[in-house]
């Protein structure tokens, strides 16, 4: 048999937007409300309330009604100013790419840039800032997903505040996945979103915002405002008595409530401990099937998205369609300068159960052998199911 | 009994967002699909095609992953550049709205302004532009919800062709409740969605944009690009071979798709008819009861939203509260300059049925006599009921 | 406008079934577990344990796999043996119709019957018990639907327990929409449903047992065993350590639990007291308009179903079919005896909600206004509101 | 990690139910209609066609209002008669079951047992057809799901033909996922229902009765009327001008629609071929794992359930919580005679596609070996993997 390019396939192994946990789904199908019905700006505030303590914040963060690539500009936008000096910590396609919308809002742009399979040294970053003094604003992806790696943004944090500067965090595939929040890493702008770990559609970002972030935001006078790309607006938009700047999206936050539900009441260690296992399990399993890793160590492999190397001789694109037509398995690509030289299977939120992994090895495994390659099948399952024993 | 605030109401009767179709409910609930996916690529570009068919366009709308005021700031940053001069036509709190954008964009600003509860008159634009030959812009809200009232937009947009200048249109709570399309006032960029009178929740929007837009926007430097603002980056993303500027909202999609079947099966004309004869049976029900139409007279009166004068020494915002704790029913407040001074019935998809007058005016009548004025709630249904049966 | 027969009415304001509570709808399509899942073994034991909350029973309810009549037949077959005599107590069509089961298990059948607008006397009763004796089990039907008449159980009961009879009630329509309780009537089998006054699809039987009945059933070497009509097959089946006698209806289960969720979250005593001020005031509408309650008293007229006597002269199935065409309002018709000679408007779960009474009443009255009865809409409505408010 | 007992699981992959497709699981969430509703009516007769058409009938199927056990004694209720003569066919715990309810309705009863990994010999039937021309009713369990052995109905249903009898088949568990219907086996009572190949949940039967078999029916004194366990009340409430013998299940017939529309949709013929696949898949594997299947021969396992006879020493119950808990799949045990000595992988609708093999595959071979028995879960995966290559 075959899978129909225009049939739904039967699991989605990709790194975002991944299929939405069944109980998200049914609570996008909940009434939509008027947004200034007392019922909604109730709800409002106490779905704010649930992401702040999903958060893990001393401040209520505020939701953007576009998907996280809003809250990244919104951010850039908002925070950084014509006289500031931005550093932009580049180790992947997302982390590069945000350096240029810094640059649009200021021209003094900084960069530390490593191999698109390496995560930033905390080294490097405290180098910088002492030969660069003027630098105040400085931005890290966390979860390079093109990539599959992850920066150490806690470590990277502690080096930024002790410079004195505004830290902008890219964490939007792997808040929810890993042990990660905004004030671990003491973020000035922490951007994440509900599409990737934790299993709802995109539509909403999610941010922290430190109060000196605020600050800085509101004495920016280049910051939008009566904008969507505001962040300004939306201060006080979380409270009942306040009125929202524009309507907000009420499916994706009557989804937003249910997936905050599930994480918290999984239990953000348990939920991370299922990503972590799965993307451990996958990994094992690539490399007795003689696969190579993208990551350049298991140190930074994301627990998120498993980046495998393509094979030599192998066409990245074919093999991905083979995966989808043989199997019903859905893989995404890399992006930009990782595009086509690596797969990615993702973990992330429903998906990230080590029975995936077993599926994902199979149906990469047979597609390779498909192709011509040789990938042992068996070896790959073998040594993934260790894993997963040795947990269980 | 009393309904309280933080439960959900038992009927909105609002100018939106309104409740979704049950239909529209339950896409929103479908499979979240991976934006790469072929499924999805074939499901967006045919979307899209529905869309263009609902709007009668002859070239494919764009949709923009944000509720329409992202839209309407789209547009006006798209559209204008810093040497055209800009003719807003302002006979709303919305339409005059829509100015401070178009200033952000170009210093050259002119403005017809009538009171806000009278239409524009076609002959003063026609003079305005026989004045200002330099106007190469004009930008017109169809039905100003925040007053009820309907602009001749079609009128409007002959004039506008004639002189050579483009046309914005905000005709986010007319389309798909009367007879208004893109072509039909010979829009430059045409802003709708699905969240008013197609019953979808907010999250996106709906734009037409004519060939000639296209060339100017391309021609525009200034035009956002890389931007959640950008217009520009979704001009091609309607094909399923063209990649994503980012990910776009799949819940939505899924729930635009419903809604955009369900338009198009009931028939436009259909959904039309209701939509008016709804507003006209609650205009004959509130003339009966005694109260004044905001409207300045019945021709321009929205058959989407109908707004009622505040009779004096009424606190509107207690008579709302009133009518939600009494009766669970919710009406809309002003807006701006019109707030406190009417009250706003929503006619709008799925409750755009004429039940729903004698509902609204049962519970608006209750309301004021509770309040101490004197409403004859019977005469206004027995009117409401004329008018409906009228059209049996 | 008319109201197509193949599409979905706007509003059903049936006696049931009537729509589902939307978060009911949402729970049907949650996951369908393997019955045999400690999950869903878990599930089934606390949502009997919901049933015996809102029952307010100290054993626990018994949850059949088909819709009420399903309880009643199988409460006939299992608790009636060939050498019980019974009482059946008919004042309506479906109290009456119950004799007919109740024949099929003991050629010993009594019945006290009143006209189908009356309820029977507990005076009558009581003599009739103390005539015979060797009366060993009493039918009754609390709600006859048909008839929207009240019968007085729990007076009837106490009389019941008396003489040391076993009392069948069938409930359907009644339980969830005013206060009755198995044990308020000290039922020996008590059968309602989900699908009336709870707000949720039909499907299900929810039964009180009380542990004399247990006792009586399994004695009865007739009661049916291996058997869709068994009780006896499910005494332990809510627990789970034990098997069902056979597949369970998973997605009802879901349905139920959600419902049953609402009824306690929004408190029994509310949810009677809007179905009585609903019924209340489409009676004070209807009178105003001059129609005549089918019940003889209003004391007892059923807070659930509101049954309106058919004017002279006037077709009731021509009636229903200009509700529904003209306005998209469904009622029901009678049934049997009742078939034509009443239209019952229900008030039950959803729509038991005071502003629907002002939809049905301007939807009855303008049809019977169309079909050149003379109706006054205005008075009903207006005597139904001061109803409304004077509760308010 | 460790799958917790009340937490749903991460694939269900049992003999039924199983989790309903998607789609169906939204169906289950539309409105529910009123059942005189006419658009309701017109839905019901429409559902009623489709099943026709999916079951290839020149006649209309009954839909009875509860899982297929109560088709089944409602068949035996319906059809048999003291007079008869029944042939029961009995090669596993559910053939055998049938004779129990056969010997309810009439005293004579003839059987033909096999061990219960076999499949009933024709020619055998032909014998004692022969030797008992006064056999009128031979009963066939099509697929003895708790022995997941497949019988050759439509060669017996010929046989049975020539000899003039009336076949009652059993066919829940087969039908939608290989080839049968009830004309190919010339039944006279088809029993099949939603909750199995279909993937929609537990709640209704679809039965096939011939003409023949409605006069027998008619003719037998005996045959439920007015009772849950009646077919011939059903036999014209498929028309929208008929009533309805009681409420019918709204919801299971809004999901029943969704499933029949997906079913034919995907074509029989694809459906089928997927369920084969996955099994065979399944069976490769096993037998890779060095484990037995309990089907004595690949020819009678079945497309929709693969038994595997558990391992010496291994205590089956124990096993299948391992499964579970380790990795969140849930299989199916044996029922009765079969209970402990095999457990049963399903493959039914929306869990019948060859990767779900691969996992349920894993999770076997993990468990095993975590409980001390060896399993080459290598061995198996490449096996599993070379049958669905050889397909693709």
């Amino acid at each position: 048999m075959r899978y129909a390019d225009d049939a739904e396939p039967v699991i989605t192994l990709t790194s975002g937007p991944v299929n939405a946990y069944p109980d998200v789904l049914r609570g996008l199908s909940r009434t939509v409300l008027y947004d200034y019905d007392p019922a909604f700006q109730i709800f409002y505030e106490m779905v704010v309330e649930k992401a702040q303590k999903a958060m893990r914040l001393s401040t209520k963060p505020v939701i953007l009604h576009g998907e996280p690539v809003l809250g990244l500009e919104a951010a850039a936008a908002s925070l950084i100013s014509p006289d500031d000096t931005v550093l932009n910590l580049a180790s992947g396609v997302y982390g590069k790419g945000f350096g240029y919308w810094a640059k649009r809002y200021s021209p003094n742009l900084l960069e530390i840039e490593t191999a698109y399979n390496e995560a930033i040294d905390p080294q490097a970053v405290r180098d910088m800032l002492k030969k660069h003094p003027e630098i105040s604003v400085v931005a890290v992806c966390h979860h390079d997903t093109p990539s599959g790696t992850i920066n150490p943004i806690d470590e990277i944090g502690a080096i930024v505040a002790d410079h004195g500067a505004f830290l902008i965090v890219d964490a939007v595939s792997s808040f929810g996945g890993m042990k990660t929040h905004p004030e671990d890493c003491q973020a000035a702008v922490y951007i994440t979103g509900p599409n990737k770990c934790l299993g709802a559609p995109p539509g909403l970002t999610m941010a922290g915002v430190s109060d000196r972030a605020w600050a800085k935001m509101k004495a920016n006078a280049a910051a939008p405002r009566a904008s969507m790309l505001s962040i300004l607006d939306w201060e006080k938009a979380w409270s009942r008595d306040e009125p929202f700047p524009f309507t907000p999206s009420v499916a994706e936050m009557n989804g937003l409530d249910v997936a905050l539900d599930l994480y918290l009441r999984e239990g953000p260690e348990a939920v991370w401990a299922r990503h972590a296992l799965t993307a451990k399990a996958t990994r094992a399993g690539l490399r007795a099937m003689g696969l190579d890793l993208w990551a350049a160590s298991e140190a930074i492999a994301s627990p998120t998205t498993t980046a495998v190397r393509t094979p030599e001789g192998v066409d990245e694109a074919e093999l991905r369609r083979q995966v989808r037509a043989r199997y019903g398995v859905v893989f995404s690509s890399g992006r930009g300068e990782t595009l086509g030289k690596l797969t990615r299977i993702g973990h992330m939120g429903p998906t990230a159960q080590p029975i995936y992994a077993l599926a994902a090895l199979a149906a990469l495994g047979g597609a390779l052998n498909a192709m011509g390659s040789r990938a042992d099948v068996g070896a790959a399952v073998t040594a993934a199911m260790s894993v997963i024993d040795a947990d269980a």
